[in-house]
This record gives structure tokens, sequence and C-alpha cells, in this order.
């Protein structure tokens, strides 16, 4: 029996893509890894799921399991692969809101999974930009960032527990729903960030958390750096930790904004250097309640903050969002990213992380370094400030390979005697296997190595991806 | 060369101990696991560790790392083994405030780490009855809990970076300092809560957080665990997540506090089943500054809420601190627990957690099961209610083993079918490894032992513990 014919009987033959079919599955949507996969199999249930993979094992059929293909690394390229989608999987079979959890398939729609919180007045936190098409699998399993880090953390602190599908097909229940789990060593958490390398995520316990009622949203200019990430101290010790977001553009940035997007507006009068977008949650009535002359006092005690620091000459500039419209408009700005780097032209991107004490160092020495290894180059970036991880982007002036090399070797060897990490929310994939070889620990990468052979010894998952060769 | 002469040829004569002078480290505080360790040997130095890891792992000598021997599970057991004490890595490398993390070696006793974070207006918030002796690499390597997990997620969560040296001597830089790491696989997760069989943590990034500046405790009764469930949740949303305890008392631990405990006063007049301890933080002046009248605001905003819950009705009593010494003696209730256990008797103490929505199931099903598992016996608790860890204990009325073990196997599979975990905070050890072999998912402990061959082929790290023979 052939191959496809095997996964039509496990499947049914309507969920064996071939062909044409697997076009949109075989491309990432930045249209930067293109491949034909052999086929795309869609599973309804993670019985299916585990048929798939011992299929697979026993006949050494390569597999790549996909979510909503919003990944940036290359990590679901399936050249002469079977592509495992796992769309089919997409109930939230629980939301138990007096525990504060949920219970998803790994193809729920991140969106969806917001949806359905608010529902219970509660949220789960993770979110970016692809949240309307990216699955909670993929989010998992790329260990995928975003902006809120600063507040909620990360994403593998946001899930309790897992099933996983084993290479070999073994179904593994770690769906923990509690909060302190010591029963031996920390699986749920090698195959978070895993890239669906060491066995694939079909079911998830996800943590949820009070809904907002209201938020001081803001765009703030500091004189520095240092400024800015002292203002951010304050303000955690002053909200209790209730900063949802606080994020660095370059003046650079709001530039190129105003230039590549349709209808942009500058965030104040004058141009700054640092340009700081922060926002404030107020989970309490008492906080969020507007008073009689209408003003919410979480938006009011943001403003006298704000007063104070202009006052002191911590801050340069402020603009507060009296509106929603005004909110979003900020929040906008920001969420073109994507798009201004699209209208950038040919640019260097990293998905960088340094201490947060260490972001001006950074961008100090870079601006040192570039007119040395590039003469004529020029930089911007926009930077999770309240995590210190750093989309730093470098517009090269001479188009040679080696230069482009030469630019992010240096980039690299700063971040790591900084202290920082090399890819901080998009993950590994294909892209940065070149700065896995170069820059990882080679004892960690051993150890890595061995965990792979030790969980697919038959190479079966997502092969050739995160280890570098 | 003889081992010890090997040992001593690594750390200086005088950092080997033999005989008597290793009593002190061969029995654990509690006096239930008793060992005669081959030798103690205390490395001052990673590269002293590594030394030591490389002669044993050549030689195949088994070697058990120890903290400050404050575990509760067995897990320093070391009959046959050299000791390997992390006591000498005493050095707090880093405090970086505006970071808001810290560098510290594996020996540093948690208590000076404290005091080391308080010196900079921050808190290293992870805390246990035992922080004068324990130190951060034992509570990194037991992922230990406490009371604050509710406001400041696990050990895993609050550590940054690792340094570990791997059985055969190798050091594995996984120093990260930056809150968004993607570059390959969760490694440092391995080791936290790995007990010492995966690889010898010497050092650790921390995170640091802003340190209260006032506290709202107070003591109060509700009429049932659900309606103390919606209080927490209320809390959490009032306080925009700053409950940094919420502990529940049986009924019968009250009773066996006031029997037990010199001099131990009543929380309140009447008697009640469900006795609720908890505490919220400000670390903002503007909640935590007293006002004219001397009042200070996150404690008059407690008694508000509070005064309105009795008047629903969703409370039935409440005693809220007035002073730091009304404070302390509500918390010295709460941490009288290890000595109430010595008080109370021959009893099955438990570790468990369960979600917690599902903390009233499983008391009302042990309720009704104990009758029939043991005529006559009596139970108790306390209950991190924020995170649902139960410390729950059987005193039982037939001292019989086998009633024991059908008591023990009764809680493990309630725990079980309510999505808990049978080990929550203290982790495994020589304890629990029955546990492990009885309710650990197959394929899970599966996984566990191929990763246990992967990283200690030769079986030198602290053998027989964690993983069921």
């Amino acid at each position: 029996m052939s191959v496809i014919e095997g996964l039509k009987e496990i499947v049914g033959a309507g969920h064996v893509l071939t062909g044409a079919d697997t076009e949109k599955y075989g491309s990432d949507w930045m249209g930067r890894y293109i491949a034909e996969p052999i086929a795309v199999v869609r599973p309804g249930s993670t019985e299916q799921v585990s048929r798939v993979m011992a299929l697979a094992h026993d006949q050494g059929i390569k597999i790549v399991p996909i979510g909503g293909n919003t990944g940036l690394t290359g990590a679901t390229y399936a050249e002469g692969a079977v592509m495992l989608s796992l769309e089919r999987l997409n109930k939230i079979r629980e939301i138990r809101a007096d525990a504060r959890l949920g219970i998803v398939e790994a193809g729920v729609i991140l969106s969806n999974l917001h949806d359905a919180a608010e529902a219970h007045g509660l949220v789960f936190p993770l979110t970016f930009g692809a949240r309307g098409s990216a699955m909670i699998g993929g989010a998992l399993s790329t260990n995928a960032g975003g902006s809120n880090v600063v507040r909620y953390g990360s994403t593998r602190g946001l899930c309790l527990g897992l099933e996983v599908v084993l290479a070999d097909g073994r179904v593994m229940d770690l769906m923990s729903q509690v909060h302190k789990d010591n029963t031996g060593y920390d699986l749920k958490d090698l195959f978070i960030g895993g890239e669906g390398t060491l066995g694939v995520i079909t079911a998830a316990v996800v943590k949820l958390f009070p809904k907002p009622q209201a938020y001081a949203t803001a765009m703030i200019a500091t004189p520095g750096v240092p400024e800015a990430l002292r203002l951010l101290n304050r303000l955690q010790a002053e909200t209790g930790g209730a900063v949802e977001a606080f994020e660095f553009m370059a003046g650079s940035y709001i530039e190129n904004h105003l230039r590549i997007i349709e209808g942009a507006k500058p965030p104040f009068e004058k141009s700054y250097d640092v340009n700081i977008m922060l926002e404030v949650a107020a989970t309490s009535p008492r906080d969020a309640a507007p008073a009689e002359d209408g003003s919410i006092p979480v938006v009011e005690r943001l403003e006298q903050t704000l007063a104070d620091l202009m006052e002191e000459g911590a801050i340069l500039d402020a603009v507060l969002a009296k509106t929603e419209e005004q909110r979003r408009a900020i929040w906008k700005r920001r969420e073109d990213a994507a798009e201004v780097g699209r209208g950038e032209g040919r640019k260097i991107g990293t998905d960088i992380c340094v201490p947060t004490d260490k972001v001006a160092v950074f961008l100090e020495r870079m601006e040192a370094a570039l007119p040395r290894l590039d003469p004529g180059a020029t930089d911007s970036w926009v930077c999770h400030l309240g995590d210190g991880n750093l989309h730093y982007a470098v517009f090269p002036a001479t188009d040679s390979p080696e230069t482009d090399n030469a630019i992010v070797e240096h980039i690299e060897g700063e971040v790591l005697e900084l202290g920082g990490s090399f890819s901080a929310e998009h993950g590994v994939g294909l892209m940065k296997k070149a700065s896995m070889a170069r820059r990882k620990d080679p004892v960690a990468l051993d150890v890595m190595r061995k965990l792979k052979a030790a969980l697919d010894p038959n190479g079966v998952l997502n092969p050739g991806k995160v280890l570098p060769d």
C-alpha cells in the first residue's frame, strides 16, 4: 500500500490533499520558504494523529506538523515530507472560569480562544498580529511571544498541560490542570518551543486571567533608553505590575511609518529618538469605572504620573489616549511594523533579546560599529522594552552577502556578550540554524541532539529544523 | 589513586569529609532518610564541580548533590555515594536592579538572596519555612513551591538561566539573562525539578520584583470552599493580581493548632470549617502610604471589600491585621504547620495539587470515602488554595500498612481523576517513586527514562531517585 493510501485509510480520502491542493500549506505566508509536500494530511482526532505518526515512523516518512502557517522562520518547510495539519482538532473542550483555565485542541485559532475566554470575563493573554489565523498548537510549538509577556509571562508559563503524540505514534498525557506539578521531569516544556521536532502537540491546558475593564494608553518620548526603563520600573511598582505593553519605537521607525503607511500621523509635534507606547490595564471596577466627571481612575493616575515626570524632565513629551479610537491609533502605529518592514526595502531583520538594562548598550554599540561594517548603512527598530526583545533592522548600503554576514555576526556577538539571545520570540526553524551552530553553547547543542535522538530515533519529525546539521 | 585521594586532589584535603564529619549531610532534617555516604566533597568553583563529575563519570562513582539539606522526600539519600555539597558556591555575583535580575551561585542561602534583593528595594519571591538554610540550587533542583506561587508563579518561571555541570563533567552554559529565549529546546527546565538526577546546577539567573510597601492581611471564614474560591477570584480582579497568599486551613487544623502550639489563639470567637488566611500586597506608594488618619489605603480597601462580603453572606467572619504584630500572628498560625504536624501523631501526609475548582470536590469525596477505607480515621489539611496545592493528612484509626496503602491509593486515584498531581511542591525523591510507578502516564515515564539514559549514561547522578525502578 502506498503512503497516500495508508494515510487515506486513517483519515479518510477527503483529508489527504495532494498536488495543487497542498499549495497554501507548502508556502509560508511571507513567501520565503516554498516547498512541494508529498501530501497534506488532516487528521480529525488525536487517535488519527497517533496512527499517522505510527505509519510514518514505521515507513520512515518525514512529517512536518503545521498549524495556522503564520511562522516566520521556515519551521514548516516540507519538501519531500508529508504535512500534518492540526486544523481539524479545533475544539475548545472546556473553559473553567472558577479555575481560570481552558482546555483546547491544537487547531484552535488563537482569536477563537480569545473570544471564548472573553465570554467568561477572562482573557488568554498570548496575542500577536497573526492571531486570526495562528493556532494554539503552533503558538506553543514555537513558544511564540508578543507584547504582553511583560505582564503575563512567556507562552511556556501560560500552559499548564499538554497532550503530545510522539514520533512513534504513542500518545503522551501531560494534561495536568494544576499550577504545581512535580511528578518527574518537566517534559511539557521540551515540546513548547520544540517546533514539532520532538512530538506533535494535540491539546493543551492553558491559564486564563481576569479581563481588564479599562486601559490607560499613552505615547511618550524620553531623553534616552535608560530613562524609559526607569519609567517602566516605576510604573510596574505603581501599578502592581499592571503594565500590559511597553513598546519602544526608534525615531527612524516613526519616520518610516509616516513615509510608508497611508494616513499615518506623527505621535508628537516634534521628532524624538525614543518613542514609547505604553498601556496599563485595570481589572478592578474601582480603577475602571468612570467617575462622575467621566474620567477613568486608571487613566487619571497615569496622566498624573506622566505630568510629574514631565516636570522632573524624565520625559520629554506625552500623549494620552482619551478615546478607544485614539487608543487604537496608538496601537496601530506599533502593529503596522510588519507592513512598514515590507516597505522599507532590503533589510537585515532580527529577533534578538538582551537584558532590559542592556538595550541602550546594544544600540550604542551598533551605532558605533555600523559605519565600520558598512559605511552608509542605516538602522531602525521596534522593541518590546518590557522584556528586552528587540526587532533591530539594518538597511545595508552595500549589496554583498559578505557584508550582510558580517553585520549579522556582529549583532550576534554583541547580543551574546550582553547575556542575550539571538532568537527571542520567532523560533529557529531553518532561518536561525546557522546562528545556532555559531552561537549556542556547544554542550547545549550536543544535549539537544541527544534529546532529539532519544525522542525521534528514526528522524521523521520535522527533519532539518532547529538543530544545525 | 583512591576515590578519596582523587577528590582531595581536586578540592583540597580540607574539603573532603569522611566518617563522623559526614553525619549532618547523611541524614535529612526530618530524620527519615539516614545514610552513610562514602564522603562529602565540597568544591569551591564550577570548575571543581566539573572535575569531580568527570572523575565520578570515569570511575563509576555515584554522586548525590546536596544544598541546604531541607528536602522532604529523601532526594539526597546517599548510601554508597559521594555527596557533592554546593555550599561553598555561595556568591551573589550580581543584583541588577534596573533589569530586575540577580545572578547567583547554587549554594546561596535563600534568605541571603532575599536580603540582597531587599537592599535594592526588590524581592526574590520564592520563600518557604526553611529559607534560612535552603539553598537556591536545591530550591531549583526540586522546583520548590511555597505560598506565593499564586502571585509570582512557579520556581521554574522565576529562573531565566542556569549553569549546569553534566554527568560527564562538561559545563553547560544556559545563563540567559532574558525573558524571551527561543534558541532551541528548553533545557533549563529539565534541570529545574530534575532533583540532581540529570545534572548539577551550579549557578542561576533569577527574576526580581518590586518589594511590596504595605500588606493587608486577614483571616476570614467562608460558608464553603467554593465561596472562598470566588472571593479569591474577586480579589484577584480587584487588586490586579496582588494576592500574595490565600491559605485555607481546615477547622480540624485550627483545633490541632490550639492543642499543640503553646500560646496559640483561635482566629475567631466561633469555630468554622473553612478558615482562610489572605494577604494582599501594595507596591505603589499611593496604596501603601498612610493617610492623614493613619489608615493604609490597601488595608482600608480590603476592609471595605470584606465588609461588603459579610453583608452579602459570602463570608461568615473576618479579622484584619491592624499592626505588624497581628500580621505576624496570622502568618505564624499557618507557618506552624510543620510543628503541628509533628504533634498530631501518626499520619499519612500528602503534597497533592488539584485544579482550584476541584478542591471542594476532592474534600467531599474524601469525606465520603474515609469511613469506608478506615472507620474512625480523621483528617486535616492546610491548602494553598490560590494554586490548589493541598497538604491533606489522614490520621488512621487502624495501624496497618495495607490500610495506609489503600488510603494513599485512594487519594492518588481521586487526584488523578480530577486532573491534579500527586506531587506538587516537594518533589519525588525516594518518597513518591511508588506513586510515579502507579500514577504517571507510562509513556511519560518511558520518555523520562530515555532522557536520563541520554544525559547520564553511566548512571552516576543521584541514582535511584525520581524514576521508579
